[in-house]
């Protein structure tokens, strides 16, 4: 696994292992890594056809941006499980893949489309061309790894501008599982000689704050603090945050950031105490404004249970929107692989 | 135990059981209703010292207003400890005994020592009368129910109160467990007809609102639902919530309310949105304003573990505030014995 990332890689693997959603395909197989349990165990999960990446995707085996690279490597699984048939049924199979894997989630369907779409073209483009079985599925692995090395120097850019935002010696406030960006924001701190202390939110009911966020910022040596989901608030002012700090899943283009359920609580909390609050990520062009967001639903139970331990009793039900919306005026920037545009001024991104 | 009540008590012991924070004084023990694991196991803790009491209080055996009962009770213990030595010996234990009992937790410490030192006062009276040890006890136990009852009447009018801010088939949502209150308030619902919706903040990290407020409102036959701490804000909005009630910890005479950590973050949306957000409680005669107010800091093992499993990895630090201060300008009214006040105008209460 190691050096078929590697021959296509310019990035450290350690730092990759660590802070991607990890997930590649070979010999037929999409291994996603299990951020569900990951770092306590580190498992893979094992998909022998398209269909079991989405339902990977589906059940939050890998996330943030995780579920694009797996949706990617689902494409290049796709087009392997169907190569030496004849051209009409391998467009329509990978057709038909595209549109399962992108639409694993509700949220981000409309962004996934885009990228497996992608996928669709090279492999039509590639079957006019009349390539090969093996060239085919070559093709589909060039497309995989050219979107993720693009996302990596994204990240990149974008780590470095966030970090910027971030006084020396100064405190952060995270919600979530940034992903590879609070990978290359810590890293650039760390070129930069910013001792910062990192403040996480644990992110129920996955607490992907506590198990992920915390970990890996520990692992690269800050002082890592987590906090329960209602001590946002209490915390930026006591502890004196300088920035709050999110990821996000949806950026619209009229500057509502879509993000895991939390994110618009503490965004408030920290627009009341004057906090900077800013967003890393990238305008979407298939979403104008809010009006055709669908805030994803998950599993009710697991918010009736805690790290598998029930915590009500039989006749309460639970409720599990995971995602919320936080509107322009609460954002003080968007941090882009362009630079940082405010929130009611995204247009300039695509204009740059 | 059940006569003891019974024969001291106005009102239902199932109700009772249920939703007060049980505790109460019998042969030389000081037994403890374990919130910390009810209702999932019925459980008491034993004191047979006062000692023992002020450290289950410090254990968070008891909440909401179950310390203040269990101090009340304490003091009987502690005069049963010494009620055979002299006078100054009694008096002198009583008396530590009632400082200790209320600093078991900074926070309340205030609002307690009014209550033990009513104690000390009764029975230094009975002291001066020379009564017997069996007269001093019994004095004491008069001291302690006649606590408990007066508060159960005030709590029953409260929750009458807080009710009539319900709509009929209405929806609340509540942060942490409210105690008596929200026993009385959901009664009053009954009462009334009123068919209403309970979302419940889980309230990590020991969950009081998912195993104690759901746990009794769902024993009640409310539609009950769980919602974990990053979630008050959307589901303010998306489930069309009409009020959001809490408890106190204290309420300052200028209208600042100390309660559980989030109540300030769920305040501060519920302003957003302009949903009402209703306090019940009593104006702090000791607290003029926050400036003594002392944030009690609580083990952060207990956030970097959930149900007693552990979800951050070795050298990530907790952080465990446990309450927050909610300015008057977030909440819409004080719901008192006496009516209900703007959290600005709390001087009328001492002059109805």
């Amino acid at each position: 696994m190691i050096h078929l990332w590697k021959d296509r890689q310019d990035y450290d693997l350690p730092f990759l292992l660590k802070f991607e959603n990890v997930s590649w395909y070979q010999d037929g197989i999409v291994k996603i890594l299990d951020r569900r349990i990951y770092p306590i165990r580190t498992e893979f999960v094992d998909c022998r056809n398209y269909q079991e990446v989405s339902k990977a995707i589906k059940d939050m085996v890998t996330q943030s941006e995780g579920p694009y690279v797996a949706a990617a490597m689902g494409m290049v699984l796709a087009i392997n499980e169907v190569k030496d048939r004849d051209k009409y049924t391998i467009l329509e199979y990978v057709k038909v893949a595209a549109y399962h894997l992108s639409h694993a989630r509700p949220t981000t369907a409309e962004q996934m489309i885009g990228i497996v779409n992608k996928g669709v073209a090279i492999i039509e483009e590639a079957l006019k061309l009349g390539k090969t079985s093996d060239e085919l599925v070559e093709a589909a692995m060039t497309f995989a790894f050219d979107y993720i090395n693009n996302n990596y120097r994204r990240y990149t850019k974008i780590g470095r501008l966030m970090a910027e935002q971030i006084p020396d010696k100064g405190a952060i406030l995270t919600h979530c599982f940034p992903g590879t960006v609070v990978g290359t924001m810590l890293r650039a701190c760390k070129e930069m000689h910013k001792n910062i202390k990192v403040y996480c939110a644990e992110t129920r009911p996955y607490f992907q704050g506590s198990r992920l966020t915390a970990s890996v910022a520990c692992d690269m040596g800050f002082d890592v603090t987590v906090i329960s989901d209602n001590m946002p608030a209490y915390t930026l002012k006591s502890q004196n945050i300088d920035v709050f700090i999110s990821a996000s899943d949806v950026i619209t283009q009229d500057g509502h950031v879509i993000n895991k359920v939390g994110t618009f609580q503490i965004a408030l909390a920290a627009n009341y105490f004057g906090i900077p609050y800013y967003v890393t990520g990238t305008p979407d062009l298939n979403h104008k404004d809010i009006s055709h967001i669908v805030i994803e639903q998950r599993d009710p139970q697991l918010v009736m249970e805690s790290m598998g331990v029930r915590v009500t009793k039989e006749g309460v039900k639970g409720y599990y929107p995971a995602f919320d919306i936080t509107p322009p005026e609460f954002v003080s920037g968007i941090v882009t692989d362009k630079g940082i545009f405010p929130a009611n001024h995204l247009k300039e991104y695509f204009e740059v």
